[in-house]
């Protein structure tokens, strides 16, 4: 492989522009409520997104960050919605503690269950994740429907996640699903609104692994 | 694979939800300037991010719809900055013209090339692209510093792409980078501001994959 190496190079580093990018939204986001702990996640869906608005409207069960932390070091699996979220989320992190990604909404078992039921692939996929990933950790970017399936199923006492993050975006059901999520006393990060997808699971997933990987 | 389905499941069709959303965002979007060609494109950016300003804020070449419907029809190739966009993107449109869609970001080679020149793998990402990939759609949703690549390929006469998707989310260069491609006479579609990101690239270029199936 060639490459046109014939004009300067732009030189810029990565992580330098992840270093600045983060100082500008801890100066712009100014006051907020959110905990030490809690605003690791907000700070990188900020990046992710270039929303304060969403950012501000995260919201934390009070043993969301310690409960996904320990989820990550325990090396349970990690769940995702949809491919977009499964690819985005940081692999050596997860996989240094023996954990590891999963995305079961293509599997030809749920797409088969699916159109038997008449019902969505994401709703079946969250039947199967909860069987093989019990105590992990499920990141919904994008379909309310397995959130609220994997909320009904949580209720019915099937379903043990370690920690639910639910944050899908939308016009139809996506805010209500994430009031839902709200209500229940089990680990989550969620976010007020329509707003929310696979960036923002994608943020918030890697926040804590980074977390899990310092932390003592 | 045994599922629990010992209780009634959420009937929800993804087919009716798309539509209930397309709607809900006609009525809450009322007047905007968008030609007839373009508002598919708004209409489904604004459905993946649940953001009207995001929506408001695209920016459109003249030639951007036709350019990049012909560029699929084409069977050209689709170059993706990140593989989330890969893997958001519609494959079956595509492909069905003869494209691909493909992301050069962690081909070893572009890994090499980049810490030997001390830049961004994004970067020579980019140079990879402009080879195999002339002509083709590129959708860039999260680095800038890939758009700018492109940019500078492209006044220096080396890159001619058939369309560029720029929507690069952040606060280091994002928006500027943006400024930068609106300036020029080639097809794009980009938006102003810092906001945009993977599902913004995916979302137009579903669009227009569809656009490309249906027209004449």
């Amino acid at each position: 492989m060639e490459f046109h190496t014939d004009f300067k190079p732009l030189t810029v580093q990565p992580q330098e522009i992840e270093e600045k990018s983060f100082e500008i939204i801890t100066e712009e986001l100014g006051e907020h409520s959110f905990t030490a702990d809690q605003y690791p996640v907000v700070q990188r869906v900020i990046h992710a997104s270039a929303d304060f608005e969403l950012g501000r409207s995260l919201v934390f069960h009070p043993r969301a960050i310690e409960a996904g932390v320990a989820a990550i070091r325990a090396g349970k699996i990690l769940v995702a919605d949809v491919q977009m979220v499964q690819v985005g989320i940081s692999k050596p992190r997860i996989e240094q503690f023996g954990g590891d990604v999963k995305v079961y909404i293509s599997d030809p078992d749920v797409i088969e269950e699916a159109k038997r039921l008449n019902t969505t692939r994401a709703i079946i996929s969250i039947r199967k994740a909860i069987q093989e990933a019990e105590g992990g950790i499920f990141a919904i970017g994008n379909a309310p429907t397995a959130l609220l399936e994997l909320i009904r199923l949580i209720k019915e006492g099937v379903a043990k996640p370690g920690l639910i993050v639910g944050v899908p975006v939308g016009f139809v059901s996506a805010a209500e699903s994430k009031e839902e999520l709200a209500k229940l006393d089990v680990p989550f990060i969620t976010n007020i609104g329509r707003k929310g997808g696979s960036p923002v699971a994608v943020a918030a997933v890697n926040a804590l692994s980074i977390m899990a990987a310092r932390k003592e």
